[in-house]
């Protein structure tokens, strides 16, 4: 017979949101969010569990993830290592238990500036953004579109959806106070086909010289930050009516552009049951979720 | 003020996993699986949803999700466009919606081959599978490891998980027939460093020729076909449990390996509880997930 | 100051295709395909580099993906575990080089079926593929499309791509002879907008029962079929050329679809330049890459 | 015969770095760094290449890619827009073609600050930053290492590669002045294994409170800090001899640190060869590439 010479068992990738929030009577108050990917890996004595299909010794990897969640609603989470020596001293003292290994990714959220402030609930993770610009040409003249994508945002208040029609196979609650989380993408269309060249400039093998005196950049920094100050400040009933305020304020920003698509993925965050282990949960452990998503698309047109 | 111009919203990326069972009396019979990623979009009358905020003719995407479920129950799904089309007549027939778009994705799985007959219900996505060798050599001399990683396989029947140990913070309910889904990486290591040259060959840059006689893609088969015929036939306690067996297996069909470490992520499908809706779910309609997952890992030994 | 108490560096991904072809005068000799993905790590007495600056022991990452593309070259390639003993010893007789460890993934490709015999040079990796139904519904009817994506083929003969014009900026030479790798999206409108019902269905929820007998399957199988025998025989001049083709066959394959629409990438295989190592290269050994690609896309009507 | 009723084609994922440098004269003069992918498409009259296989009106997608490298050199891409604008212009000229569309994203680089400042010519893309804590506990005790992984940087000057050793594979010229670029993955231990308590905190389903006054967020920032300074300050003779001083910083940034393991992958940027279009390149027009890639590790301790 074979000896089972090495073994670890665990489960990976359990996200984590926790959202600490102020003091109920601190309505201006700071809310901070720990936002974590667990890795919860076990060595020890489990020959039986894999030779003879024996699970008595067998801890439940779903049994290691609600314990992160739970640990998670009772630790404070303002540092992570205290949180992940807690966790690891837990499964350590298991039965037959006699290596724990814990890995934690912690994916950064800085609080939107607004007026020059840092926004107390609203946060961004710009870094993975990008630029974008689309020109099309053809017989009937060129379009400048320019935007952003990628752009990851969040609120942890000021945000909730009720109100919805409920049929045979509706289950959904209704809500007054939710995370709400998307990437925005962005695209404009500007009102002029050709810009004005202001400096004249060597042409290149033919090629019009065109660089003139549109600031592009100056637009593109009035409109983004429209979208994101709009984002955090507005009282959401839904991602639709969150996406129509950011639109119409990118008009209010930049005279120069037509219309502005917004495409707005809701990255839902679902509050843990934490009742079956005794635990209240005032919306502040959430699971978030790639899939399935839902999908918000709309063109705003002055 | 501004003007809504378009809007579409829905629910993406639905995943859902279809098993259509013989009947109960027909113990050997085949398995089928409809492992599909639904997209749901509605266009429509939809301006007082973005501009007021007024939610009463938005039915939620959540609800969409519930409906793609239901119907997956109800319908053989044995062709996926008639089902897509009775979802499309659905949402089509809802309040405002002027369009729907109904786009999904089928994954596709074939039966594992046992035997020279396709398995009733054990299923690879062989594609994306990778062949890895890895060879280190130092001071104390080279070793010759060869794998496999990234072979997808997912099994209808005999599977079970129960008999585990439960704490306060336990909640999976034991079952005794459960999907199994995995994604093998196997690596195996030689007893053997260095491979007796059958043919001279000419060198190259000094480096001497060392192809042998050993018939490395005999023995890569043979594994290959153990690993998957005993995940296919084994009656499963857990993952460690069938990941032993496949070791097993494997040491037995090549006498030239020392030993064999796989990595078995748990790729979990969840039933779908149907009950608010009516129906019952005789372990048909499940949710495959990507995270978390369980990950088991283990090194068996001769 | 500080100690340097571990240290490896190598390349990494290094992307290597060699085609094994038949002798010249076997015009439907069967090519053999090796696709591999090559990591090469070194671990010695490298301290000096490190804490120095002096790389005077130092063999540059480039020089190792140059030694993979000539032993490539050179190597039989018919095992891939010799191939990688091979360039081991190559490395591990480098000066300082106390350890080497070199990684291989193989990338699977099987002969394309045509007429029941596999193709002698046309290749595929059907493990990826999925299958599209997109259903769309509105005022002006229903509309129905089938596809398939992410079906990855390739062929090494019968491809090239000469005759285009040259501008101050063509520098790419024509070729008679090159390997033409793609990613098959294919997508096609049927000519009917409901399916005549054959046999009555409960309904569900109020959703007409629409399983008719169209035989949407053999549709898929048929125009697949046609695709991939007509992508392995097509005597290609350009991508659009077997893109054409491809849709012309499509529709004489199944008289029901009304059009099809095709997106083909050109993963483009680039001859690796071994003169400087004096060796020939006789279209053998090449480095496929993820970018850029061309991307040729169109539809085909009847 | 079938008709061909629409068609596309172009050149996607041209990726492009360009460094703009201060006069030569003006040593702390500030670079300014585009990093864009390009996407070209262009539809016309181009039948006669899908059905007949006639080249002649085909402009080459590798053409495409070389006019946006020669392009990229001459304009002074301050803006992207207008760049894009006499791209457009110059392919609408081409015969047959009817429409043209070029979409870019331009990807985001911040300056590093050091010392308060904006670095002249060292930036960072902090945003997919993620910070990593590993507990790891057994019969031995336990252990905290803390990271961060995914942390872009890039920098245009101060980094060389020369004097490496030259054997038959070497083809890489020695270089003064290159563009270097990673993504740190940093990891350090603590040299305590328990947190001293300060505060006295409920214990949790018998886990003991371990939260202490270890300040983990003020180490991770100092010597997040560190790494980046020295990566942006130093003069740099390979990417092993920044890794080792990066290292070094970061020991003397925290004394409670035992050790560090940095692994550095080289993200190399490729000069662009524009000698065939008659333009030169002082380091300027670069292609960023993803595969391969030169990948460092060590361990420093102090």
């Amino acid at each position: 017979m074979s000896e089972l010479s090495w073994n670890r068992y665990g489960k990976s990738r359990i996200r984590l949101v926790k959202v600490r929030r102020p003091a109920p009577d601190d309505r201006g108050g700071r809310h901070e969010v720990a936002d974590l990917t667990v890795d919860v890996q076990l060595e020890g004595a489990f020959a039986p569990v894999y030779i003879d299909g024996d699970n008595q010794g067998c801890l439940a990897t779903d049994t290691m993830k609600n314990t992160v969640y739970a640990f998670a609603r009772h630790d404070p989470l303002d540092k992570v290592e205290p949180f992940v020596i807690r966790l690891a001293a837990h499964f350590a003292a298991k039965p037959l238990v006699e290596g724990v290994r814990i890995s934690v990714a912690e994916h950064r959220w800085e609080p939107i500036p607004v007026g020059g402030q840092p926004h107390p609930h609203a946060f961004a993770q710009p870094g993975g953004e990008q630029w974008i610009t689309v020109v099309t040409h053809d017989a009937s003249g060129s379009r400048i579109a320019s935007g952003l994508t990628n752009l990851v945002v969040l609120k942890t208040a000021d945000s909730a959806f009720a109100g919805f029609p409920r049929d045979q196979l509706t289950t959904l609650p209704e809500t007054g106070d939710r995370v709400l989380a998307t990437s925005i993408t962005a695209s404009w269309t500007y009102g002029f086909d050709a810009v004005p060249a202001e400096t004249a400039e060597q042409s290149f093998l033919g090629a019009p010289a065109v660089t003139g005196g549109y600031d592009f950049s100056s637009a593109r920094e009035r409109i983004r930050r429209a979208l994101l100050e709009t984002f955090a400040a507005h009282d959401s009933r839904s991602v639709q009516h969150t996406l129509y305020a950011m639109g119409d304020a990118a008009l209010a920003a930049c005279a120069d552009i037509l219309d502005v698509t917004l495409t707005l993925p809701n990255r839902h965050h679902l509050l843990v049951d934490l009742a079956p282990f005794g635990l209240d949960n005032p919306n502040m452990v959430f699971v978030p979720t790639d899939q399935p998503f839902g999908l918000i698309e709309a063109t705003i047109r002055r």
